[in-house]
């Protein structure tokens, strides 16, 4: 076990200013682009990363303190982000991620200590669950989005780099 | 085909600023772990990107102006920063990494007009091939090892996801 929550707080309060620079000013054609019908593109991906500061991570660690194993989760819909208004630029998203991820923080440092990392809740999906695994699954599930959105950015990419699509990890099939 | 010169700089020039928000500051559990014997950790991928500033793109586009497709590009060693002296800190590579592709960024866009995109030299491994295609890898090969770096952090967090490691597509074998 590698877990540590100094360490998991460090992935997640980089993730939102990484974002940042990297996205924000980007070409309509890198933010658009997606890897086929029915995949996001990378103002997708944003907006499901603020639903989950909305209605995941918090939530549910709230959950468990309050509830234990008595109640499962509510279901959380992974694709509400779909329905969001479309209005916003990809650098208000970004702000308004980077607001949402400081609160988060906050109140995951002000609820968190030794003995709470190890309390149990009930995943609707499959079943007993840590406070620290959902912890753990905040940061991961932070690095898969970030590795979705440049995989996205290169797969645009895929026909222009001739011969060398063979050498690039990243359009491996 | 999805080329447009001034998109892929978009990219060349984020990268570096998104890894200094990224990487600069982390425990070194973060910075030193790999994905197994023979794998590379994230700061062996910021060697690397150094040493391809150096030896690798733009050394390869003036070899495609100066000698077109009569000699093959030298080779160039994707190992060769596995041997660089370990002393420097992070934060040092990664404003090392910065300051030489703001160089390459400036030289790319005093060396490319349209024309010059279609130029064409001598890969070793896989014969002709197009200034456009190399500086399309260039993007992409960076891309790639943003990928890297986020997978190998997702790695060492495995265990600790608990059931969750079924639903994180980073943590897919």
């Amino acid at each position: 076990m590698s877990f540590a929550l100094n360490e998991v707080i460090e992935v997640l309060e980089r993730t939102p200013r990484t974002l940042q620079h990297f996205l924000s000013g980007l070409s309509p054609g890198w933010l658009h682009c997606n890897e086929g019908e029915g995949t996001w593109n990378a103002v997708e991906v944003v907006n499901h990363l603020i639903e989950g500061e909305k209605t995941n991570w918090i939530p549910r660690l709230e959950w468990i303190l309050q509830e234990g194993e008595e109640r499962p989760f509510p279901p959380f819909d992974r694709y509400a982000h779909l329905s969001v208004q479309k209005e916003s630029t990809i650098e208000q998203k970004l702000t308004e991620f980077t607001q949402l991820r400081e609160e988060s923080v906050a109140r995951l440092k002000a609820m968190m200590h030794d003995e709470v990392l190890e309390r149990t809740g009930t995943h609707p999906a499959f079943g007993t669950v840590k406070a620290r695994e959902l912890i753990s699954t905040w940061a991961v599930h932070d690095l898969t989005h970030i590795a979705q959105i440049v995989r996205i950015m290169a797969e645009r990419y895929r026909a222009d780099v001739g011969p060398w699509v063979e050498y690039l990890g990243i359009l491996k099939k």
